[in-house]
């Protein structure tokens, strides 16, 4: 039975019952919905606005329907059109009178923006803990495979070689900044809008400090309007969500394109591919196609929440009743495929003979053979333009750097002397880069610390 | 059990089995799977691939397992991983070796290709009829109050008057081309791309003229790998979702607006409103409101599949599995948006007088002034800026344009003579406009008529 | 000087003067500007509404500002605020009193509706002939390289050997739908909306029918109301556009896939590649990934469109000055990647040895002796098992299929005969694939008419 | 002249060269471009990598290239490809030799980088000083209005009666919000690439903390790959704007209606309003419309970027490219949008009576009236209830709650008393709701205090 129904002298029909309800989406929310509740009945009675065995009634009632819940057993009716109306409903059932007084000074409009803000709190903690296990799984590999070399890359063109481990520690930078992102989001949400009741506040001598601090919150919405009609805090993690998601694509992209035939540097472990159903010998990077691939959803749901909060008036609206779906759809997406991604890298075979076999091709000395000449004297514009012409020498040849005489190179350029040598080898290139942030085994040692450091920092903030 | 088992020497765990399994969304795919086995079945016997007796026993098996499925007795379990799997080891389950001899010459590929364009189809067809439903309740509505006028708006400042039936059957024509994207997409899905199989097509001798004239498809996908890939059909019926979802946005915001205290142009009926938990005294448009705000979904929903095959390579990708859970939510979600804008639109209480007291404000004949002096030779820029001088002397006084005195009109331009009187009346300045799709009477009743026609002849196409 | 300013007792500033402008936006469209105004000069003095001899002086006068566009004499204003006012106040300058009588019976609402579908149907013909011109590039290749065997992939792992023409026109296919919505989106803008005026219609006799058929639409819209703020035809274009761009997101993947060093399936014409400013020795696909990035701002253009004209009331609204600019960018932005696709792949060399070599990695074969054993009777997903194993013992021993002995094939199953050997042949392989749409060469062959026959339908289009 | 002509022998026609230049975009950048190139040669020198001398004349040669781009005396090519190439070209052509050693140890992937973050802290920065004249506009409004009473809404409907400063004080919580997500994306720019190069860092002995001091950077990039590739800080400022441009639309959606004839709440000034090229009486919100229908462009540019960055392997691909112009036009568009609301909103015209007169209708008591029976312990359920019958007679009546007599009351619950009278004062009803964040006049007297106390802090941040 609908609660409005001294105003209506119509029935709603089935359909618009069932179009209406939000309860297949909500009662995800019946924890943090009991919690509100449990946390209002008791204010109400320390402040005097219900009788205390009332709100023992009620909280004992609560405690009863959450474990119902919990226990599965619990019937859920999508005549009751919301989570709140179920387990207010199913209260009423159980202790009468009391469970009629609860909604004292309160009105759905707070009750499920405090109830949604609470679950936005928990899923951004939930990622970030899942964030720093994907962290955990990159570093651990980074550490495993130090000295690993291998073409770096730009426009997917052989470029100069680097460490594995400076490779995979990017990853770690764009998920830290992701970890900051999602506490943001969380932080967006640890505020109180219990008391704020339909839209304007009420009469009743509500302490809302008293209900923000037994639910956890950081802070009291100051403005009832804005309590109500504020979801800015899903977009904040709806918004971290689809970057992370969008760094876990460029990941995943890189893990596909390694285990290709092609590459090679990578082989998958079983648990983290398939097979197909017509060609026996396929083994595919399932897992890391669909993680790319559920980046269009997690998106998808940003974009579909801005699109129904535009143009909307104060206060509560409706079309509010969408911002849920899809956020729990986004945190539920985003987290799946930390666990997967971090799966997939912790039991991923690396292959170095393979990478440093595509790190010989490509002539990815050249920079460095520019760089001999400018330290020589040459304006690095003109050194440039020798190694290129060098390059182009090889290329007709079928050969490699490595491959000139010292006569070739002076050919081009009087400068070059013995020492040239010392300029084509790999692991002396890499070594090379000692500068913060580069690829330098010393430099990337010195990040790795500064890697383990920021986790172990972001761990503490989960504690 | 998975079908690659002979590849694999690990197992796969709990997680990647949920996380990789699609049979949680398309299981809602199982007719279309079970018609697509079974005419690829008999094409298979009749091609002499497979034995007529075994097709036999395969037809009368999909047969069951369709029927299981239908009375709700049918076990779905997450282990069988896709709808396919889940239909193919029920039906082998059964009838024993003929079941393995179904996925002959076809593979996942072009099975769920197959059976996501017979869905497709399905659901744009029941979309182009519950379109076809709302334009029949908004003719209704134009013809039940063909002669009301109301305010004209843009910018919605009043603008000149119009006949209501003019401003519903405004929306008719929005949706006739929103009929017209759904027939487009229901014809992108229309070709079968059965019998490409894995990519490259098969070594078996199958008739996919068969196979696609059994299914009912209009034509046969002609490159195997385009076949497998392509999901432009999806693409297309969620634009044509998003579209639509959009023009429902609009009049859903007319609807809010007409029904509020202010405007009070229309009521709705207390199936398509609901109440207040805390304010009495509400009776809110909460149905307008949801379908304004699934309008997020829907283009969320498209934008996740865009972001989804955005630099695929060819042929099929397993990022591809995403695209099913969009599609169906989009065209679920606006098939109960058309249900529902019908009911709402059939149900409205149009307040005449509202409107019509509305009309009287803003000076809603000031363009006929104006009309009335370009008519008399002056300019029309001129005319516009005698007018203009004309409303500020009103807004000064607190009057309107029929208050003003013959001397007040000449006072501004000599022009103006007593048939003035003629050019202020609001009914005078809707009928003069007369031209085809003028809000003028006539014109209205031939805009009517047309519309029906047009509706006439898209019920016909469903016929 | 605005042309409201009797209506205004106060200045607009310098700011809003800005602000409100879209003359840098919509000059773009003055040559439709000038059509839209000459057709219904001679409107009005074909129905008597003006005179002749001022309907001349008109058209004289703004074929002289069109030829001082063209010649790119006319100085644009901003003050002029669009560029219907810039033309106007132009010939209102240069003819004095019959320019002001031009914008009888006509609206800037209509005004600017005519012109930007003008605009609209022009743009999508532009298109489509670009789009022609990539398909002729692409079949020009398939030609020339028809016989080349490169690997198929799915999931980007070797699945089955495929031949490059079987490949390069699936894109054509892909392409041959965006024609068609191209198509679509120019007759979606061939409808004529002049004569709606502001938004009701006008007191004035125009023969719509008339201008209608002048500027060559196909008709005429039937509702004024609709008329002006309908931005479908917009939406399709943006996402015909979208859909197309997205296509090239994924034949620019694979051109930067095999231009890599791992790959080396193809070299890009240096014309279509661009070096570095540090790194001597590269040769980087800027135009593929230039055009693979493009897709961003096509997608983002549709979704700002469509973000703009949620939840807006009828008739016009400002809002939808923001239609114009991004679809006059995604136009420009889609033709410009087609002519640089085009290029691109008519420049492109390929190279047949590695695209062989690769081929004959994977177990390109393995369907094919499932196939076999299938066709000897065994069901197929015990040949697909059959065949894994004998991968895995491939895999072992480090050898491909071709070299396992015949004791070795029957050691996993006695069906296995001498003439297995017929099966692990790639030529062979692909050549067995006959049937419509598969990659086998008579297949492809017949497949390569239709898509020749196709393109020549689509430009008999354009003729 | 492109600076890889030693690796080419083709010549790029020029198509390409328009196609692949970023110069009409980047040269916003010039002045950020320069100050990088100032800092890097400086510190060149320092480190001895280039001669003091040299340095000096890079130093006074790019400060004649900025006095010259300032004067609006260079000359812009295109061919110059890219901002970079057009001021190093300059700097070349006017000093010879040293200016080819500028660019030593540096890549243009970490020079576009740099230049990029620079940007987008000043936009940042620029956009949190224009939030904070918006909220000066609405918090003066407030004030000026600080006891004016309308209608509060909840789905648009008369919910209850609330304090116009209440209602304007909510906008600028969510502009504080906005503000907190600008300076975040300021901050994420906050951190130097420079000296990582092309991607892996380089072979020269940089100090890459002296040229982030000197750039005024917060700290250095730890991972060179990361640092070419990372586009997160420009998601950041696009997200930012993003939400802020819909929190913007919420606002104009409600000028707009409150501007309508059938509201009436507010008057725009002439400055912020337009008239209508046919209609003389025309008074349109343009502004409004225009910044609500600015939004989708904002968004649309979020989407692109999201879009473009989507599957990208490591490090820097030319994709990127396209990063700079959505980022820019979002900044330009929504400080637009800010200044504009802000001068709408100073000059916003207030009309108490109309609010008043709305607010008197609607029966906003009710809420009050079911306390009432609550307080007297009435479950408020039941209270509800009571009060819903007493609105449906009042519908009856054609009255409202004040016109029922103690009887009325009585009849329908016996706890009604004469003090109800004082439930049903529209002033009263507001005064009583007292709790902190609600809209009596008091909580709203301590709102505002807070609300310009956070606008102070805010301001200091920018000072």
């Amino acid at each position: 039975m609908a609660l409005w129904s001294g105003r209506f002298e119509e029935g709603a029909d089935a359909f618009t019952q069932r179009f209406g309800a939000s309860l297949p989406v909500d009662k995800a929310l019946y924890a943090q919905d009991i919690a509100g509740s449990r946390a209002h009945a008791a204010m109400l009675a320390a402040q005097g606005v219900i009788a205390a065995e009332d709100a023992a009634a009620i909280d004992a009632g609560l405690a009863d329907v959450l474990g119902q819940i919990e226990a599965g057993e619990f019937a859920f009716d999508v005549n009751d059109e919301d989570i709140h109306m179920a387990v207010e409903g199913a209260l009423t059932a159980a202790i009468g009178e009391p469970g009629a007084r609860l909604h004292t000074g309160r009105s759905r409009n707070d009750q499920v923006a405090t109830d949604t803000r609470l679950y936005a709190k928990k899923r951004a903690t939930d990622l970030m803990a899942a964030n720093v296990a994907l962290r955990q799984a990159l570093i651990a590999q980074a550490e495993a495979h130090f000295d690993v070399i291998l073409p770096g890359y730009t426009h997917l063109q052989h470029a100069q070689p680097v460490l594995l481990s400076h490779h995979l520690l990017a990853y770690t930078w764009m998920l830290a900044r992701d970890f900051r992102r999602l506490e943001a989001a969380r932080d967006a949400a640890d505020a109180c809008p219990l008391g704020a009741a339909a839209l304007a506040g009420t009469t009743y001598p509500l302490d809302r400090a008293m209900t923000a601090d037994a639910l956890g919150f950081g802070s009291v919405i100051p403005n009832s309007l804005d309590a109500v009609s504020d979801r800015d805090f899903l977009l904040d993690l709806l918004y971290a969500c689809s970057v992370s998601a969008l760094h876990l694509t460029r990941l995943c992209e890189e893990i596909i394109l390694w285990s290709t035939a092609e590459f090679g540097f990578v082989t998958l472990s079983d648990a983290y591919s398939t097979g197909s159903s017509i060609m026996p010998q396929k083994k595919n990077p399932d897992f890391a196609e669909l993680i790319r691939g559920k980046s269009g959803r997690v998106i998808g749901d940003m974009v579909a929440l801005m699109m129904t909060v535009k143009s909307l008036p104060l206060a509560y609206n409706k079309d509010l009743q969408e911002d849920k779906e899809g956020a729990i759809d986004a945190a539920n997406t985003l987290e799946d495929c930390y666990i997967c991604a971090a799966g997939m890298i912790a039991t991923l075979q690396v292959n170095p003979d393979a990478m440093m076999a595509q790190a010989r091709k490509g002539y990815l000395a050249a920079t460095d053979v520019a760089d001999y000449l400018a330290k020589k004297g040459l304006p690095f514009r003109r050194a440039h333009e020798v190694v290129g012409h060098l390059v182009l020498l090889c290329e007709k040849r079928g050969c490699d750097l490595e491959d000139l005489t010292l006569d070739d190179f002076k050919a081009e350029c009087d400068l070059f002397e013995a020492d040239i040598a010392g300029a084509l080898n790999l692991e002396a290139i890499v070594a090379a880069r000692t500068t913060y942030g580069g690829t330098g085994h010393e430099a990337v040692r010195a990040q790795l610390a500064e890697a383990k450091a920021r986790l172990a920092a972001d761990e503490a903030l989960l504690a």
